[in-house]
């Protein structure tokens, strides 16, 4: 059973979980490069997979089998368990509770090769749906506080397999970065009575100085002060303190703000690895009025070292607004004059 | 000039400091090994680096000429500059100021091959006084409310030259990561009126579950809620709110300390890429009672990845018990039977 254990300091979970396989004896930094007929994520290899817990397919086609086209299967190595009550306990001044949550793994198509740029529009809304759909079901567990949905797009970015995917882990407390988020948002509404994210969307849309995108019910922009180089986030322009409160139509909207933006950072920055995060308001925690969803996008250029660690300050060489502008000077429909789509032949 | 920029949410400042020289347009990994003889840290290339600020060098050698055995430096890139006023001011509903405060480099060895793990115990007492003597001398300028002493080692560590070396930064604000410690400290203060890390000084003696090494007067321990596997804190077992006071002997003692724990990791690990940091009491800030100061050591084994950036939880696959455990079934005199230093013919 993962553990989840308390720093007595400054109030950090972390989660301790040895079942993912990692011995004190055996680091190492061997990658794993899967040719598509062995990846466990592939068509036909259903088996290597716990059993679905959702999938979109071929009308008639069985669970577990081919004829799918988006899959969600719990993590193989979870780092939080189902099962299980939380059994809060101390040791000395030290506190910890039992792993108990959920991690699941969204694959987002059924094609080997296929990247999220690569996609359609309506496949690209079809992942955000899961999300939606996975996030209204796992809500229902009491004992779950939070689910957050994020993506590891590249080995550098912490993905261990190259086949489209993301995943979500609901936990038992709410995390704290989330938590900053709300109590930061929370300090600006009773001083203003507005919400924070409200008034960010609209001084970018009116400074356009580090907008990228104005696309309909949504922007992408460079934040003010980002913590890495081209880290773009994406808000609603309509105030909605959760991700379940989109409407369905915006979903594709969405999704194609999405696709727009990474085909630039995919051009910009010549196929960065990177990760995205979704923010959202927590299940229980009454913060509708000031909390606002978003996903913050973070292409893996720079390293993260002592300073940060040290400090929780981060050093960003380059200003949004000039990653702004230049993202901006970008044509996304030349993605695929750059990075081909692969043939049916190199799928294998 | 550098600029730091307040994050309106969650309030964390970051340094835009485009001089240091990433384009939009230029973002690559290529990395910089450098052959010793163009090592802008070696002996004869002093020319090469700023002005040294203090050096240990041979009496009656010359300053920025050879005969050092330590040297403390500017950045020649540096993330915030000692010029300038803060200048304060708000964009709209955000926050800035000039990067105003310091950036050095303690070169640690005139040495190119030398890692810390092989000097002497004298030479590895002679950085920590180092340390010592830039705090206090920059603690006298009134802008700067915090110094950050870290290490890099290692490029996956975030190192740009191998030759061993040191960092400080020195800043205008207090650095979250610090406040937290500082603010969680305060509240068990008030709650039990001891300090915290005296309490844990204490159980991890008696518990002997994570502990490493028990020296005289100061412990390493894994902490009991680490984020990374092998994280390792050095902590005087005295209480010390503050670097600057600690006795002079203990300078040597911790040498020793610091010695050995990095060669048990260095046999472990394989020769891991690695960060520290100390974390000291603000020069400003009246916390003696409640902060202790100590080393934190974080071997760079796992990646940060979506779900890290998006909660701030850490899924760390080893036990500290277990990693505690290991290293201390490590003899750190059988490092140079394993790696041994480098010859003269090898330095070049």
């Amino acid at each position: 059973m993962p553990e989840l254990r308390k720093d007595p300091i400054v109030g950090r979970w972390v989660i301790i979980s040895t079942e993912r396989g990692k011995r004190p004896t055996s680091f190492s930094s061997v990658s794993k490069r899967i040719a598509p007929k062995m990846c466990p994520f592939c068509p036909g290899q259903e088996d290597n997979t716990p059993p679905e817990i959702l999938s979109y397919r071929e009308s008639g086609s069985e669970p577990n089998r081919p004829g799918w086209s988006l899959r969600v299967i719990p993590n193989k190595y979870p780092a939080l368990r189902v099962e299980g009550a939380l059994d809060r306990a101390p040791k000395g001044l030290y506190d910890k509770m039992n792993g108990v949550g959920a991690h699941e793994v969204i694959i987002e198509t059924s094609d080997h090769a296929t990247d999220l740029v690569d996609m359609s529009d309506h496949e690209v809304r079809d992942i955000l749906w899961a999300y939606r759909e996975r996030m209204l079901d796992l809500q229902r567990d009491q004992r779950i506080k939070y689910i957050l949905v994020f993506k590891n797009h590249g080995e550098a970015a912490g993905a261990s397999l190259e086949h489209a995917h993301s995943q979500l882990i609901a936990t038992p407390i709410i995390p704290r970065r989330v938590a900053e988020e709300i109590d930061g948002a929370r300090r600006y509404y009773e001083f203003k009575e507005r919400c924070i994210f409200c008034d960010i969307v609209r001084q970018e849309i009116t400074e356009n100085e580090r907008l990228v995108l104005d696309f309909d019910s949504f922007i992408a922009v460079q934040p003010f002060a980002p913590r890495f180089p081209f880290e773009t986030w994406i808000l609603p322009k309509a105030h909605q303190s959760s991700f379940l409160e989109m409407s369905d139509g915006d979903h594709l909207t969405l999704a194609r703000c999405f696709k727009d933006i990474l085909s630039r950072l995919k051009l910009a920055l010549n196929d960065p690895a990177f990760n995205f995060m979704l923010h959202t308001r927590p299940i229980d925690r009454d913060s509708h009025e000031y909390y606002h969803w978003h996903f913050e996008i973070i292409p893996k250029l720079t390293s993260v070292a002592g300073f940060e660690w040290g400090s929780g300050m981060y050093i960003n060489p380059t200003a949004p607004e000039e990653s702004a502008a230049y993202l901006k000077s970008i044509d996304p429909k030349k993605l695929h004059d750059v990075f081909p789509p692969a043939t049916i032949e190199e799928r294998g």
